[in-house]
């Protein structure tokens, strides 16, 4: 791992931690730290800094803590994503987290297969783990929070609005003329709210409640992807775009 | 499947085609073709077309093909690539080949493990049939050439100008000042190389040898990816910034 996520209920005071069970395995066995090592540290949805390796013994790690790093800012990108099937969305949590996610409003839709949303990859004992090994290996605290709708209709009419307010929103839509970096580009500023259908797509309904709703469509070019490759594409052409017209050179 | 390949030797005269095996199932028990229907059908690296299902029994499936569609286009994008862990080269195979790809040039490099050369993912009887599942995913019928390279500084030095002749040469590197999508629109047209380290960087040695060769370092943020998540981002993110300055709207 590239920083070590710890619970801010794990620090004791003074900012000392003391880690059992697979953390301080992993510590121990691939890390290899030593007595005295620094370690980079980090509490979820809070701030990063540096941790003292006091002692490793007996499958026990204790570590203390110096915070006060950069505070965890939210990634500037929401998404609005048709559940997925399981094994796909197992493989996307931790890219999610690593790639950069606000949230994950996970939505049914025409072509969502019911029996989808009796997965345990929706339990957050599943999903957490996968997310803070995302966190992890990019570098981030903020926990991207999660939502499930099995009602697309109430969800998009009713409660998008609160979820993510004053968001610019963008449906991924194959058959749409505008490439997506051009449609980003084209709005004003704010946090994004990226939409994206099932594997079979959003159905003409969908797509017009969605674009009453201030979706404007745009696609990433005329190739059919799967939804894993498709989420992680548009994610990064997302961010990409954000941060190339945030003035950079 | 979005669109059946085939090899231009497996078609008969007059654009007959017999077929055995995983795609005669695919075609009958997933797809459930019967006959007179129509299915989209591509030669590998030849033009695009349908197919009328003639007969399917016995585990046989007969089409006849009507080719001349648009004919392959190579994708305006090669990677150079330090050959990832095996277990990762194996997912990234079909995501290749769906984003588009021009061509894989795998290279050593000083944080690549040597037994990762040993891998049967190596082997185009193991990678063809994920490139062509790739392919018939986003509807394409050019095949990503693959070239595997154990001495990086020969393959820089001597082979790339030949492999790889007068494209735009960006070297992904987290700690660059330019994002990808800028420095792709400060360079001219043409092909791009895109240079993707292994999962733990470059090192110096590699960095100032492709800079002596015309690699510029661009980065797509702070955030650390995984090799898999990085590879899909550059990909697409390349692929939207071309199309966006292509003159589309």
């Amino acid at each position: 791992v590239n920083l070590l996520l710890l619970h801010s209920t794990e620090l004791g005071s003074e900012g000392y931690v003391s880690l059992r069970g697979p953390r301080a395995r992993h510590l121990v066995n691939v890390l290899k730290v030593a007595p005295e090592q620094v370690i980079r540290v980090g509490i979820i949805d809070g701030p990063q800094g540096t941790a003292r390796v006091l002692r490793c013994s007996d499958g026990e790690v204790e570590l203390a803590c110096r915070l006060g790093g950069r505070p965890a800012v939210t990634p500037p990108v929401d998404l609005l994503l048709a559940l997925p099937r399981p094994k796909v969305l197992q493989r996307l949590w931790a890219q999610f987290a690593a790639l950069g996610v606000g949230q994950v409003i996970l939505t049914n839709a025409a072509k969502v297969e019911r029996h989808y949303f009796d997965t345990h990859v929706l339990d957050p004992a599943v999903y957490e783990p996968l997310l803070i090994e995302g966190l992890q290996q990019a570098r981030d605290t903020r926990m991207p929070r999660v939502s499930v709708h099995r009602q697309f209709r109430i969800l998009v009419e009713d409660e998008l609005d609160r979820l993510a307010p004053q968001t610019r929103r963008i449906v991924a839509h194959p058959q749409a003329d505008i490439p997506l970096a051009s449609a980003l580009r084209a709005t004003t500023n704010g946090r994004v709210l990226l939409a994206i259908g099932p594997e079979g797509g959003w159905n003409a309904f969908e797509l017009e409640l969605l674009a009453s709703r201030g979706f404007r469509a745009a696609s990433m070019g005329d190739r059919t992807l799967r939804t894993d490759t498709a989420c992680v594409a548009l994610l990064a052409i997302t961010h990409e775009t954000l941060r190339a017209g945030s003035g950079l050179p």
